[in-house]
């Protein structure tokens, strides 16, 4: 039985969650609270699953996987239905390429250990740190946009008319995108893939409200 | 002809540089300085490849390809000798992780942009963002070298007795990590590693001080 490290608010725990829940794959879900008694993330207890202390982590015959984009894949590959990247080397990579431009340049600025920093080690304030939030995320979008509509394969999801890899970090950072108020309006393209992907159970069922630790 | 866009000193460039070495593939080198004119990724001729103003990108039969671990995957795939990645999808899972613990949580911290915004955004001092820049790598190889032990599988290389995409990474942020003057004696696992790939022409070759536009 697979068992999942994961904080329901968590976006990369999120992209798992999609990939499992699209895969009809059944999982031990196992909370780790970022916030209570310091960060469980950070006990050893967790940092025996993985040092870095971050989530997820999916533990698969007492191996622990790490990062999400990895775990994705590996998921994708050992159960191959629905594909979650195309069947050809060119355009798996360009698939690649959309998930990490949220993975690689959004998502890591706006973790909680960098907003820690922000506020604890620099000083930043709240309402400057809530800036720096949307302006990854702002700045991220608005390149995704363009990329999108210019590779032209947007389709009902952002690459063809089933859900991929970017899907799955697409409506994660939505979700933060939503909470921290990002005017949603200005990405078209991405909103209608967002609705799109929430009109699929894995999706809805993968949600941050959905899962057991939510508050 | 492949064509990659590349800085000299970016480490995302630097990865892809080491994969086309090891694998012998020829390319045009399309110097994109990072600096020069308010930064050379940031001007329409470059958002035509990737909106996002990011190096590297390989343009492969007139399709620009973007983010670094796509790129060298589907340069693993259209030539996989030497293999960067494991043959079973358990140990690729572990080595994307691994990789990904560097180019997800480290060195996303630490580009260009994000120094930029800290600094003329947030009027960060320049000791402060050094120790910025510091601070996740640091926090990263201390976890990086506990996780790699635990998983055991460290050789001449980061897993086994040949160059993975983990040392494609790890080569690159060690680079970045000697610049900013951080103690690579507290990492003597990676350090190991480092010295191992650096023996090789083709991690040599790939280095910032062998590349056209080197300063």
């Amino acid at each position: 039985m697979l068992k999942l490290y994961s904080y329901f608010r968590s976006s990369a725990s999120y992209r798992v969650r999609i990939a499992l829940a699209l895969k009809g794959l059944p999982y031990d879900y196992e909370p780790i609270h970022l916030l209570k008694d310091g960060g469980q993330q950070l006990k050893p207890d967790y940092r025996a699953v993985n040092a870095d202390g971050v989530v997820p982590a999916l533990m698969v015959d007492q191996q622990p996987l790490i990062q999400s984009l990895a775990i994705i894949e590996y998921l994708d590959e050992t159960h191959p239905q629905p594909p979650l990247l195309p069947g050809n080397p060119l355009e798996r990579a360009i698939v690649r390429g959309l998930a990490q431009e949220i993975a690689c340049e959004i998502h890591p600025l706006n973790n909680l250990r960098v907003l820690k920093y922000l506020k604890h080690q620099l000083g930043v304030a709240d309402e400057a740190k809530d800036a720096w939030y949307r302006h990854w995320i702002e700045q991220g979008f608005a390149s995704l946009e363009v990329n999108l509509e210019r590779i032209g394969r947007v389709g009902t999801f952002a690459y063809g008319d089933a859900p991929t890899l970017i899907d799955l970090c697409l409506v994660p950072q939505v979700f933060n995108a939503q909470r921290f108020k990002v005017d949603m309006s200005r990405y078209p393209v991405i909103s209608r893939i967002n609705d799109a992907c929430l009109a699929l159970d894995a999706f809805r069922d993968a949600a941050p409200g959905a899962q057991p630790d939510s508050e």
